[in-house]
């Protein structure tokens, strides 16, 4: 027996007057996923807590199974795992800003111009860079979308423990790095980042797309400024921990490297952008290639186009991606047979909101033994009425798990 | 005003294709349960949490308002109540099996033939072992079902950080046991185990019933191999936390032993057998004398028959068994004035599955003050439409101790 858990990302809403004061998925004619409701059970789910407004990082890590409240040491780690960087545990990351200063240290703007262009190059020079008072440094840098980027550090004896260089505002120094606690590994951690900072302007001054910035009257992307510091947690490998061969399919670099942190194989597609426009014939079709031909019995799909229509604030699109979805994948989806498969959201994204919210979020489960309950349609309310009643994201690997027969009595 | 909690051992279920896609609840006529069901509230419920599949024990222990994950301090000690062995805190406990060693130390078969008969003639023998080097050890031991039985020891200076003495597979010496601490405590325990074990292969190999048994060419149960060690875990007795006089009204020694460890008074019957031939009457009788006639106003009743129809994968004989306890017991137990009555399973026991599942199971409250809801089947199905929503067994002691009126306020 396999199982999926199909996350439909940022799917949830809240009433819109454009869609006659319904929910995008309310408005959507989903045929398809109204089978499975039929034969399925559904509810609804808080990702972490009723009113908790999630990341798809803290949600996707609660529903995998673990706790997000203690796996989740900082944006750091997880904007390094989103942007493909393959970090180790003991890694330090931050989170750094593209920035501007002068010859004399003050920083004259934060986002570099809001540099959009050729920041892969910049990355690269950085990328490279060694530290002669630390010959076993490894220094992973990487731009991330416009002035954002991320830097990892890997040696022995580092700490997360150390202080952001972020002025906050325009027309103050770059803030020396301290350590936060009296350890040598967070002064060695301090004292690397500040000949980073430092390192980073000598390398970029000059740097050919910043000569061709300055020609062009732009602010020269010649420092970078981190922040957010945080050590790469340990976690507990899925498959060991439920036993299972798992795999991830999904659009963006964020739940990849979420799901490569929970130690799961990572499956690439083609064509898929993450956006409305994706590809969903290739995600379809990789679902029924790997939960019929591959060794995998667990996955995790994630499917991002509703979560940017949400954060457009463009209701219609997001209405309509959901039918495309219901159209294009769930057609197929529901035939699977031995399969066990929970659909669901990771948040809602309501449009009016425009950004992430703590409304909860439908929940269905379809599979060979589940409980049938009589609700119709799959929205936001109807399944408010189903058989499980409201669980939490913290449930769904333990309810999978036992469904699909793969866990363990505790007691007699 | 008293309270009942009432168990149906592993109630709930899956649609089953030989009921009609019905859970044998679903299919069952239940004309009391429903008239209950019409006059009280309902939801679902998750003995530990949605998903995590329990133990009769573990579900129990939630249930009365113990914390599983900190009481549950393994098998042996619940082992040992379940045969009726009178544990004190402190104690030692094991499970242990009977086998068959040959004179280098050999195991050849690890039970002994899967003996069945006169182990409790075995288990007498044992139960006498003096050590000469522990003067003041009581070594009592019980035998359970089949080549299974129990070992406790009791002493100062104790500990249940010892290995196990079970090699796992046939053709291997008993293992010796071993401190798995520094401690003098446990350093005792090991050497004590290592003497009974000796000591029980002096005692049995001659016994008479092992002199019969190899007449009969059957392998004799001339040692004893202990695991699991646990130490019987210190508990707040449940009339103390929670001022109630509280008694026991169950089949089998697991439950009774949970029970006794709460410090419950254990009511005696006659001719109940734990199973879909149970006598139902003497249940029914029994509930009804004490609830009118006994100081106590708190019972914990377990009927325990549709467990056992589930463990054996018998869809219609859990139907009926249901349907008989609707029929003899609830038929007087509705009518109970001034009696606030929990009706619900401890876990699922599907018939698919032949043992326990995470699938949540049905709660029904009914009583003098009780909100009522619209739900007029009891099922796993219509009571998550219940006015309850979805509790946890952790939930149950508190909720009937403010029912009956036996709760104090928190705060001001």
């Amino acid at each position: 027996m396999k199982g999926i858990i199909l996350i439909m990302d940022g799917m949830g809403d809240r009433p819109i007057k454009e869609l006659g004061n319904q929910t995008p998925l309310q408005a959507a004619n989903t045929p398809n996923m109204n089978e499975m409701v039929k034969n399925g059970i559904t509810g609804i789910m808080d990702s972490i807590a009723p009113g908790i407004i999630p990341g798809s990082d803290t949600a996707h890590l609660s529903i995998l199974g673990y706790d997000p409240y203690v796996v989740y040491t900082g944006r750091g780690p997880f904007e390094a795992t989103g942007v493909n960087i393959d970090v180790e545990e003991g890694d330090i990351a931050f989170r750094c800003n593209f920035s501007t200063r002068n010859e004399e240290g003050i920083v004259t703007d934060r986002r570099a111009g809001r540099i959009r262009d050729k920041t892969e190059e910049l990355a690269k020079a950085i990328n490279s860079m060694k530290l002669e008072d630390y010959p076993n440094l490894k220094i992973i840098f990487k731009e991330s979308t416009g002035y954002r980027s991320v830097l990892v550090i890997r040696d022995s004896g580092l700490s997360d423990k150390v202080s952001d260089a972020d002025p906050k505002v325009d027309g103050k120094k770059v803030k020396k790095i301290v350590p936060l606690d009296d350890t040598k590994e967070a002064k060695k951690t301090a004292d690397i980042l500040n000949q980073i900072i430092e390192k980073s302007y000598t390398l970029l001054k000059d740097h050919p797309v910043n000569i061709e910035r300055i020609k062009n009257n732009k602010d020269p992307a010649n420092v970078i400024i981190p922040r957010g510091a945080g050590a790469v947690p340990t976690v507990e490998k899925i498959n060991s921990k439920y036993n299972i061969n798992s795999a991830c399919i999904a659009e963006t670099g964020l739940i990849m490297g979420i799901c490569r942190l929970a130690g799961m194989d990572i499956v690439e597609m083609e064509g898929v952008t993450g956006g409305i426009d994706t590809n969903l014939e290739v995600i379809r079709d990789t679902i029924l290639d790997k939960v019929k031909n591959s060794e995998h019995d667990f996955f995790l799909v994630n499917i991002d186009g509703a979560d940017e229509a949400g954060h457009d604030g463009m209701a219609k699109d997001k209405k309509e991606f959901i039918e495309k979805v219901d159209e294009v994948v769930m057609s197929e989806i529901k035939n699977l047979e031995d399969v066990y498969i929970f659909l669901t959201a990771d948040h809602s994204t309501p449009v009016s909101v425009m950004n992430h919210s703590g409304d909860s979020v439908p929940v269905l489960i379809k599979g060979p033994e589940i409980r049938v309950d009589d609700v119709e349609k799959f929205s936001e309310i109807d399944v408010a009425k189903g058989g499980l009643c409201r669980i939490r994201g913290s449930d769904v690997m333990n309810i999978m798990m036992d469904l699909i027969g793969n866990s363990e009595k505790f007691g007699a």
